[in-house]
């Protein structure tokens, strides 16, 4: 028996796992009438939102499948492009479905529960989140281990050396699917979740004056659906991606450094052994009622770090037996990817975090306005890219030296992808610990709206102010991830190229003018797609104040509660709406690589890819960090800080945190897929670009 | 006679028409008794800053002479280098005096001009504009003949090949002491200006309600003295070391392309002729009264143009009497640099003049608050990098290949470097321009507060508005000519390199890990350097904010004017503050490149040049654009539209251009800086990095 057979193993075991938790929180009490009329409001209106999505989406996939189809008919790519491309967008648009079920099927149980103590509501939050990732990450490995042996039998005839290199070659190209797919559920859902908060904020907090949450207010359900669709099934696609990306990458560089199955394999197993262990970890979570917010985060934390450290070790025995001795490097390179993977969280939280000091700092720059806030918050996410980069660097560095790339550069690569690898096998449960913060955001949501007291809402409110906190971590680890796995596959897309055309003269000095200018376009596309981003936010919440402004002239009754407002109306301006936004962005990411690969050929591609992982990751991290700390000095300023609630300074940190809304929940989360959208469409086209390029 | 000699012939000739033209200015009247007191004030301040500052700096410069004389005596450095390192940095900062000087000199002079009319107020305004611009160009190209001729009489023994080699060597190093004294120029004026301005504003407008501008505001000469030291002096430094810095570059460029002596004078001797193409142009500068606003830039644009078109004809017989028929194609490169310059403006202009969509898009933003405004500028500044970098990108790629590129690599690269001199050709007439701006800025200020009158204030508005678009133009024209001359650099470091060590191994691929690596660290460098100076622009004008509270609290009579204000204190807090705050993101530039070096190696040094130049050139692009765009659509605003001044659109536009304010005139234009002395920094240290690195 082969030892890549863990891999489906642990695929399935996931999943089960997924259904046992699934089923325990179905089993919980949704609670009183008006708490189930509201969940369902959010549940359909996610539904509604995801359906129609996916219709849109879908059109995408038909056109890319006619194309890839032709391409592949026309002999430019394989046969099996098309259908891999549409199995990855089929998985991560199943794992963002089926997180958005479970997500808004736990809000209002964790409601529920927290009424009857804080660690029922958090074990119900949790659970649902832990749905989240052990989806994704079993629906990751299933089609990882399903293209496998399916291509290992397809290609049976051959010698075990091209056999492998057909195999891996082919699997590269479906990642491409389930990022574009990520794509558009990130940029989708963001435009929906932001453009709703933002529009519901706007005329409810500031222009109607009726608290956050408010049932009045005719977009609160929007709001609420927009935290699923966007932080959960945007999330999930988004991880989704990055798992797959990264272990597929990684078994190409396997076969360019020459190892072979046995270097394939690696990847794959350890992601078998990263769910176990997160399976291990995800039962230590648990917390006393009465915990502080420090106790909660660490009760979180322990199951992160129990899981890490089983990966660790088991990791040892796995390059041992499977690589021998010589390869014992590549443990390191594990260890690197781990590590890498904690210490960006640690920062993630110092500059997000108002116990420490660059928040404390940022909610006082308030007592000046608005404007100080802004130059705060953004110096202080532009500060804080720099450990982070300092971070991935070193990391880089290291797993390429302790792999052998000093002495074989092709396994100094791999040693990078075996570091990506490393630092996203605990996914399962760093993705429990982050999909939790929407469930318990929309718990305290519906509690809010259910009136059901102010001891449930304080329970839900701890919950959920945790939840800011590991969202930003989550989010950090998302970003770090994704740069890792985006260096991965620029280094899979040169093994590609060589493939393809043996030839092909290579020049990527930096000092080729195709690479530089190609860095320099590279460069400028995350700031491109934020920009777009943002502006989509902006336009679509312009609808939702509209919106919002003529239910509360037109309808009357309905500031006395006398009359209901039409939840539904924003629902589907919002879905509407965010359909028409996310196709330029989505295209922008898809055409950029193959307008630069025409003009600039292969050599300006690979400048394009690291421009745009350098300048990605770093803003990034920046406005998720800028958005975070915004978010979390307003939370400090309400409770108490500088005057509190209503204060001027409270009124100046709204508007930083309306500012970082779109940062950290709309553009920053989806450059992190732009970067690797970029390479996989570059490495599916290679073949077209290599044929028509001009340079 | 060599045709080299017209380089000090065109450097007498621009000192020559700088003198002319300040004593003209000076000719003029000072106007009234309370005009002269003001003029004074500034002038007083500004010198008082600027001597702090040069003595400041000169702590750093004698450290660094001592350091670079110990270098050079163990061997690692030729013993002109701590010289030609102080030169540069005397001749930058004698720029930026001479600047100021007259600077100062002319505000009351324009607004005493103005009473009489709008032509004679834009004759004086651009009268010393001008002299800053060709004491810039004046100085910058007799320190480089002076420095020629000297070496090339000290090598005078070697032969031909390697006398010319000597020379560049050594000359390339001396733009390092241009570079940080024009570093420190821009930060620390930068902050003292922008400081001064947001703390003026933040307690004369917002809290005490009285105009900008008001002579009760104890801030109000601090704000003037700012405008100087740093729109001037700074920019005048800034310029300074682009020029310099992109004609001892393609000099070295000329050398590793085997174009010799002849090759080295291109770059020289198209300076001059932009210097005699610039005066000419300066002559076409004229308006008639109630000129529009239109008019006014298209008087101002006309100069401009002239210039471009004389350089555009001369360059031909200049590149094919010089290098002969076969080099022609560097002529193209030169109209290259030239048309990207002016691309460049135009798309500067288009997105932050209120005569187009963007800036009147974001106008309305304000509508909804300052939050959308904020939201809106930055992405209008991201979406603006967008046509820069193409611009660029093709002006590179362009220049390398019509230069001969495709066959001769260097003789590519000297084609970038001839190309950013073409750009920068017109310098003397483009600088003229921009320095215009704040002159006009504080001629309207002075106009203000010696209460001359409706008619005045409103010609001197004119002028001033004007200066906006002008300034914005410049900045982008700045940014475009910082980004060719860094790759000219980069391009440089190389050629030393292998003149230091012509037995270095060479990876410069991007796949090379010290190269990736050096440029994720590179790249991060321009967002820590904004950060860094945005926080010290907070930092100061909290203490300014401070001092004036404390004046209007303390100084019975103040508000009913009875009592002056102590404007000297505001001054000498700016003064110092500014002085502490520079030394930090000094430090960086300096720093960063010799431990990237001492751990990455050179490889990665160009990896980190390519990174900062890279993220540097968008970052600075965005920030100048978004800040001019947020200036400009407070001003639409206060024009009138969207309820005009007072209107709640007018406070969040105030908010906009608040956190504008450090973004284009500290943080955004130090960038530009940033990335060239890291170069510079990096050429001078290669041979201890070559000495000393691990990687």
């Amino acid at each position: 028996m082969s030892i890549t057979l863990l891999a489906p193993l642990g695929s399935v075991l996931a999943l089960l796992f997924a259904l046992y938790l699934a089923r325990r929180v179905l089993k919980e009490n949704e609670g009183t009438d008006q708490m189930k009329k509201i969940a369902d409001a959010v549940r359909k209106g996610a539904s509604a939102f995801l359906k129609r999505q996916y219709a849109g989406v879908g059109i995408f996939f038909a056109v890319m499948f006619v194309i890839l189809l032709i391409l592949a008919l026309t002999g430019h790519l394989t046969i099996f492009v098309p259908f891999a491309f549409v199995t990855g967008g089929f998985f991560s648009g199943l794992s963002g479905f089926i997180g958005m079920k479970i997500a808004t099927a736990a809000n209002s149980r964790t409601a529920n529960a927290s009424r009857l103590s804080l660690n029922s509501g958090l074990k119900v939050a949790f659970s649902a989140g832990a749905v989240v990732g052990f989806v994704v990450v079993g629906l990751g490995l299933l089609d990882i281990s399903f293209w496998y042996y399916f291509l290992k039998f397809w290609y049976r005839d051959l010698a075990a050396t091209a056999q492998v290199q057909a195999i891996t070659s082919a699997m590269l190209t479906f990642g491409m699917g389930a990022s574009s797919m990520a794509l558009f559920a990130r940029v989708g859902g963001g435009i929906f979740t932001k453009a709703a908060d933002v529009g519901a904020d706007l005329v409810g907090k500031v222009e109607v004056g009726i608290p956050e949450d408010d049932p009045r207010n005719p977009a609160v359900i929007a709001d609420n659906v927009g935290d699923n669709v966007g932080d959960v099934a945007g999330m999930g696609a988004d991880l989704y991606e990055s798992y797959v990306g990264s272990i597929i990458s990684t078994g190409a560089l396997a076969v360019a450094a020459g190892l072979g199955f046995s270097g394939v394999s690696i990847p794959m197993v350890l992601a078998a052994i990263g769910i176990l262990a997160s399976i291990i970890g995800s039962l230590f979570v648990s917390t006393k009622e009465n915990a502080s917010q420090k106790q909660l985060l660490t009760s979180l934390r322990r199951g992160v770090w129990v899981s890490a450290a089983l990966i660790a070790v088991a990791a040892f025995p796995l390059i041992y037996f499977v690589l021998g001795k010589e390869h014992l490097g590549l443990y390191f390179a594990v260890l690197c990817g781990l590590i890498a993977g904690i210490l960006i969280g640690f920062v993630t939280e110092y500059f997000t975090s108002a116990d420490y000091k660059p928040t404390k700092r940022l909610s006082s720059t308030a007592l000046t306005g608005s404007a100080t806030v802004i130059i705060g918050g953004l110096s202080l996410g532009m500060l804080s890219t720099v450990l982070p980069v300092l971070i991935v660097g070193a990391s880089v560095l290291i797993s390429y030296f302790v792999s052998g790339g000093g002495a074989a550069f092709n396994m100094g690569l791999y040693g990078i992808g075996v570091s990506a690898v490393g630092m996203l096998s605990t996914l399962g449960i760093t993705l429990a610990t982050d999909a939790y913060g929407p469930v318990a955001d929309n718990a305290g949501g519906i509690a809010e709206m259910a009136a059901l007291g102010d001891d449930v809402r304080a329970r839900t409110d701890a919950l959920d102010s945790l939840g800011n906190t590991t969202a930003a971590t989550g989010k950090g680890f998302a970003i770090g991830s994704a740069a890792l796995t985006a260096l991965a596959l620029i280094a899979s897309y040169i093994a590609e190229v060589k493939v393809i055309a043996p030839n092909f003269a290579f020049d990527m000095n930096i000092t080729n003018p195709s690479v530089l200018v190609g860095l320099f376009v590279g460069g400028v596309l995350p700031f491109m797609f934020a920009a777009l981003t943002m502006e989509s936010v902006g336009r679509v919440a312009q609808s939702i104040v509209r919106e919002v402004r003529r239910q509360f002239h037109e309808i009357k009754g309905l500031m006395t509660g006398e009359a209901e407002p039409d939840y539904a109306q924003c629902v589907d301006i919002c879905t509407r709406s965010a359909q028409k936004e996310m196709m330029l962005p989505a295209l922008l990411a898809v055409i950029a690589p193959i307008v630069v690969g025409i003009i600039l050929g292969p050599n300006g591609v690979i400048g394009m890819l690291a421009g745009a992982t350098v300048t990605g990751f770093i803003m990034a991290v920046m406005m998720a960090n800028a958005g975070g700390a915004w978010d979390n000095a307003k939370k400090y300023i309400e409770s108490g800080a500088h005057g509190g609630k209503g204060s001027d300074a409270h009124k100046a940190s709204v508007v930083g945190d309306t500012v970082g809304d779109p940062f950290k929940d709309t553009s920053g989360p989806s450059i992190n897929i732009l970067i690797k959208l970029l390479s996989m469409v570059s490495i599916v086209f290679a073949s077209v670009v290599i044929a028509f390029h001009i340079l």
